[in-house]
């Protein structure tokens, strides 16, 4: 007979998700050193203290591994947006409100752990475009369709003017992190910015949006 | 005694072009295939049709054959944008030879052989950022430098008003080529656009940055 205690339940719980969490961690440092074809089950298998058979039982194929560490890197970013659309949704400072996502937003996209899983995305869409795939939809379209929602409600009530919301939700996001990100991509993982390079990047960003998009102010109508 | 007659001489120099193509052609397809570590001279040479010899005679080690690629698949890039500083200067219409810059340099980006280098370089720059580091300052450093004096010239003819004209270039040309370029990195390079929509983020990028950085105008001064 089994006696499931719930003491026991918890426990085995907890086991799980700290194994699942060791799996991921020793997985996205064997795939950043070898690359996704390269990285072999054996070696995460001894990295993260588990038998491959755990981690097949967890994960399925290496495939799916990947997807994991993919979305995984990528729930912070999607969490940020969801705040940042309620507070969008009530300000009536847009260019304060937007400074400030624009600011948390690079300091998010710019976290190390973060530029890594992105270069070796990068590196496997050309043979391997369905993992590509996965991180642009948890992450850039899942904020750009989140950010498009912001704008239109901003332009419902009259503090932007925006015909093509998804196309404004990209030039906002690319404007804001585009010049840290690509100097990272090319010139290696070293590559620092100060807090206040981002920030300068950010507001600046935010800048050269609302020149765009704000609506015309009534006064001057 | 030597006999350097002018057509032995010509003829020697083709063929060491040629010989020249030859490797670059046949090593952006390895290094492509393989990656930059995977690449073994022994693969180019059979692909080019030369001996290792032949490889090491022209371009030394592999790390020198890789960033002549990379220069080579830049070569382009650098001459629109000398051409494109030259119209800037004379404008007139800031907007429009915006645009027609702007729709030049992403349809020159676009190009499929243009970004399957961009990912491979990528790809690498983590555990080789010099790859990278040249592929940086030969491209998008060097289109920021010209792009910026241009700027700094429109300025000074009061068409723009530029505070920063590096950072007003990197906001124009990340404003023109991220959209596609990202989608791309991520979605495989499959992923195609047409003349139309890539026409369409050339003009909206003009738009967003003349918006921005457009001197206001005289008449309500």
């Amino acid at each position: 007979m089994r006696k499931p205690g719930p003491s026991i339940q918890d426990t085995g719980e907890d086991v799980a998700t700290q194994t699942r969490r060791r799996i991921i961690d020793a997985a996205t440092e064997v795939f950043l050193q070898d690359g996704y074809v390269g990285a072999k089950t054996d070696e995460i298998a001894a990295a993260a203290g588990a038998s491959k058979q755990t981690i097949y039982k967890h994960f399925g194929r290496k495939e799916n591994l990947f997807e994991q560490i993919v979305l995984d890197r990528l729930g912070g970013i999607d969490e940020i947006f969801r705040a940042a659309i309620g507070e969008l949704a009530v300000t009536d400072d847009v260019e304060a409100t937007l400074t400030a996502v624009a600011r948390k937003f690079v300091s998010t996209i710019m976290r190390p752990s973060h530029l890594r899983v992105r270069r070796l995305v990068i590196a496997e869409a050309g043979r391997f475009p369905h993992l590509g795939l996965a991180y642009f939809e948890a992450g850039p379209e899942r904020v750009h369709a989140a950010l498009a929602s912001a704008f239109a409600q901003l332009a419902e009530r009259g503090l932007l003017r925006v015909d093509d919301p998804v196309l404004a939700a990209n030039h906002f996001t690319w404007l804001v992190v585009s010049i840290p990100v690509n100097k990272v991509m090319f010139c290696g993982d070293d590559t620092r910015f100060t807090q206040a390079e981002l920030d300068h990047f950010a507001d600046s960003a935010v800048h050269v949006f609302t020149a765009a998009y704000r609506a015309p102010s009534r006064s001057s109508a």
